[in-house]
């Protein structure tokens, strides 16, 4: 297994997580600057590379020099645009979290709880563009901060409008993409292009795949995002508009009682629940709740659930992990789903 | 002229503010725990302190023991209802910005810009209360960050509904109010109080005032107020559903040229333009234009004003200095108001 | 086992390192203005206390009260003073970290490490005060940043003096103890009473214990302590003259070679190596370095070791956990190294 | 006049500080990757720049593109090391804050308070070199923090031996140069070449300039320099060992009445004390204590001061707006001194 782009903030989390993964070995990294160094060398002090990694080479970004049965690509947007078609073209499973491929009509974007159906889209994409290997994609990681909520409000509620203001850390931006001069005990109101991506891909994600078509699902969001001085997890407060009137407690339960085919599954990365609901006052808070790189962190915490002033709406604040539930952890979660469903070799 | 509760974080501002003030002279100031001391003894370590009030003894805060022609209040919420109705007893024109007498159907709450008239009701106030002084309050520090663009919004286009979302400083909770250690690289999604304040006072500040009577504006608010780590500036993040279509363009051109009796009047303290739209893509940021303790802090900056998702919104971030705009300024400017228009003595 | 001001913040590391403990089982906790609560209330937003003890309830730091066999104190200084004399005489064993009892010349002020002998004065503690239990003192966090590595240079070179700069975590002063308005984005060159300890403990803690009176080593040290906006972790640039020329080599392997007692009796919180030393040029960083609420947090971070420009000096920075190392776990550590040579019932 | 290097974060400060200049008029400014753009194009989103600066085109770092009688260089290190030179070369006097010809035997290094007459050894190097023009350095931003004191302290008592540890601003690594994940809520013990430049450059400058060669002041310097979490402002806690004994008092009237050329001739950058004895025990801060960009930011101030524990010692931490004293404003005061002196033009 391989993990393109991996000497990179997003790149450190996916080989913590999969240091002791019980199905994935990482065989191989990529890198662009860095190549032909020790991996070791290329992290030189920005963060803890598990031990057993330190000795692998850091290979190019070239489909004939990787030996590996699964890709994790967590490469920067154009390096993204260019590779990973032809990673799945030379016959590599590729599970993706960059932008690149999010929005082609044959790929899945994928939140394994959400919408595992939409993997039937391969079958359609091998098809099409003649691979042997495929593409899918995860989404923005602040996407993941409020999408998963979402989907049991959906459900059982109706959705059709969702108000989204988020806060998000700085390792959204990547190890050298905000500097301290700029967000120290500051605000950035804009980050971008993201309000485009937040408000558009939930709709594919909790859409519908049929007939060989996504449909997206017709619910309105509107999206303000921005930047401020925390380290990892984004937190998104949120106002939702349901089809019917809910209580607090009814929306409460479906939170809470929110599973997905990777819970019936047991998959190694899905965490037992979730979505969890905290009842404590002022949570959830980023340094506090925001989880390890393993399963404590793909839990998106929900706080501050009440009643909205105009009828049947809903408001609370929901946190994600940016860099496991938003970023390496769902591509993992997404493979494992990928292997137990025989879509993996 | 005396300031009640000049010790804390608020009336650190006020006396910089009133340094050298061309109506206003200090006479007196009021504390608690440190009555009887020099004030830049009360001070020690917290701010700076312009050198001619240095000198000035630390007084309770007795309406007997103060000679004063104007007094201000940054007294806590709790010292503030014991202690502004005697003031007022006592024959003293109050200006206040605590929480404590905004809601009375008696009382003004007061943004100078927006609602001058509401002065009106001090007459109607002095009756029944058989007083010779008065009270006027000025609003939450948190709404003056969004109240002040949409009076203009509700003028030329009508205003239904807003949804806020405030990420706001840590002064805004007083000098000791916001341990390092709760947020430092946080966010805290919740602020005691806060939402109930910031839902409710923008309806009786847009109202009318007419027949002895406040009626609030029929808009509906949404409010959810975290705090995050910045020192000084509150942010908002605003959807505001009007009663019609408007353009950006349009919206823009509202914001920009309002104007109030302040302007008109030329006071002292009211900034040439109480809003200011910011074209750049990624400002108003705390850090950089909260302004000063000036009329520089007096202006609250719009920026990344754009049409909503929905018919008839729009959506916009705005700034306030919560300790200028939003607290000591907002007074200054109310009582320059108060003698412009002859109402104090 | 019992704490003593378990509420605050060094209470809750202390449970969270015995929650799992192999030999001290938590059976009551003390505190102060929550007596009557369970602990879980009296904690309320500031932590994470493990499961078990959520239904503690919180009793009063009162020796009739208690029944335990052993007695972390955690106590603030003036209720440390008050009361850790009187669990003493009724009969408890009390290890505590607060600065009270440090400085009498009977109570051993212990790094379980450098100088398990001076628990030896305990009989004569017990004798002179006629007392069933004894007091055991563990030095002020930020001497424990420092004074470890001192101990294999003055065994190997000898030591005669020590300037040592600090940068102290926010988590020192306790939850409470330092306002985010007056750090962020700052540093206050000042911490009450700090340097004095730092000054004077190295000496009693590196001295020696014989004929029933600790004799202080002949070092001299120079402090100057400063508070900086980090959470956990205090930094401490250190220079030191030795009695003889000594190379970065020798120093190093001096360094890492250091073992004590706990080490060779293999205590449960001893870490195997309590000093490491780091290659890194930029290492140890607190946000990085500073380890967990376990074994990790008990390691001193050694880097940047270096000749200084005098003879005889060497040059290095050294990290603490301010919370483990520093309080919490040096205790824990003491009452292990207690059990370990029999001074427990 | 010409700024080279304008468009980084000190050509902010210069800018901001030549606005109103009395002498100088800024005529040209130069850039690299944006050259041929508006100025304030350049600046976008990085900080105020004066309004009639806006509409200045960006040149190339040129000679043969240049007019002007004066030429500031803040360029990096390597383009000085290239571009400086050519400059003298072509007849422009250069004063410059770049590290890269600091150390030439015949290249002043200028505080100007303390070594104006090491400007006598510009005519030296234009005959050796066979210039028109002049290159004139400024210390590493550093160095200011503590250099200053260090004068009066040498004049007065003799000077041996200096330790110093700093705490370094995020502003002094250039806009781009920490990233918020590096620094925030961290420490970086160490500051690539920081250490070398601190412990030679004051013996230059404190040095003396005879029979046309520097003579080094005979003083050994040790140093530590850590990144922090701060904006604005280098703080240096330093330990000094003087020849002879001198009380608190005496030292501290040592320090208050240093004055120098600048102050004599009353240059309009120069502050008029250029050292500050604060007396409160927790002063300096950084957050409060750096002064703007003006002659607020020229003033070096220092606290804490007392007796070492060695004979002959005495310990201050001291503080310096690393932009302005330690780069702009120095430079513009350097220059002011030229002029004063008969050296331009």
């Amino acid at each position: 297994m391989c993990v393109l782009g991996a000497t990179g903030m997003v790149g450190q989390i996916y080989l913590q997580m999969l240091a002791d993964h019980p199905w994935f070995e990482v065989s191989a990294v990529t890198g662009n600057t860095t190549v032909g160094k020790k991996l070791i060398e290329a992290y030189a002090g920005k963060g803890d590379l598990p031990r057993k990694f330190w000795e692998l080479e850091v290979l190019p970004s070239d489909p004939s020099k990787i030996d590996a049965d699964l890709v994790f690509s967590c490469l920067p947007t154009k390096a993204a645009r260019e590779l990973e078609h032809k990673f799945a073209e030379a016959g590599f499973p590729v599970v993706s979290d960059a932008s690149a491929n999010r929005y082609q009509e044959d790929v899945p974007l994928i939140v394994p709880e959400i919408n595992p159906e939409h993997l039937d889209a391969i079958d359609v994409q091998r098809k099409r563009r003649g691979w042997e290997g495929f593409v899918v994609t995860t989404p923005n990681c602040t996407t993941t901060a409020f999408v998963l909520p979402l989907k049991p409000l959906l459900d059982e509620f109706g959705l059709r409008y969702v108000n989204v203001v988020t806060m998000q850390a700085v390792s959204g931006a990547g190890y050298n993409g905000v500097p301290s001069m700029a967000i120290m005990g500051n605000i950035i109101p804009y980050i971008q292009g993201e309000e485009e991506k937040v408000e558009q891909e939930p709709r594919k994600i909790l859409g519908t795949y049929r007939d060989g078509a996504f449909r997206p699902a017709e619910v309105t969001i509107d999206a303000t995002c921005t930047r401020v001085p925390t380290l990892v997890g984004h937190l998104a407060a949120v106002t939702a508009t349901l089809s019917r009137e809910a209580s607090v407690e009814e929306v409460a339960e479906a939170l809470e009682g929110f599973r997905g085919l990777p819970q019936q599954l047991e998959l190694p990365t899905a965490p037992p629940r979730p979505v969890v609901v905290r009842e404590e006052v002022d949570r959830p808070q980023p340094r506090l709740d925001a989880g390890s790189n393993d399963r404590s962190g793909m839990v998106v915490h929900v706080g501050r659930l009440r009643k909205g002033s105009l009828e049947r709406t809903v408001k609370f604040v929901s946190l994600t992990n940016n860099l496991v539930r938003g970023a390496a952890g769902i591509a993992i979660l997404t493979a494992e789903l990928l292997k137990a469903t025989g879509r993996l070799g």
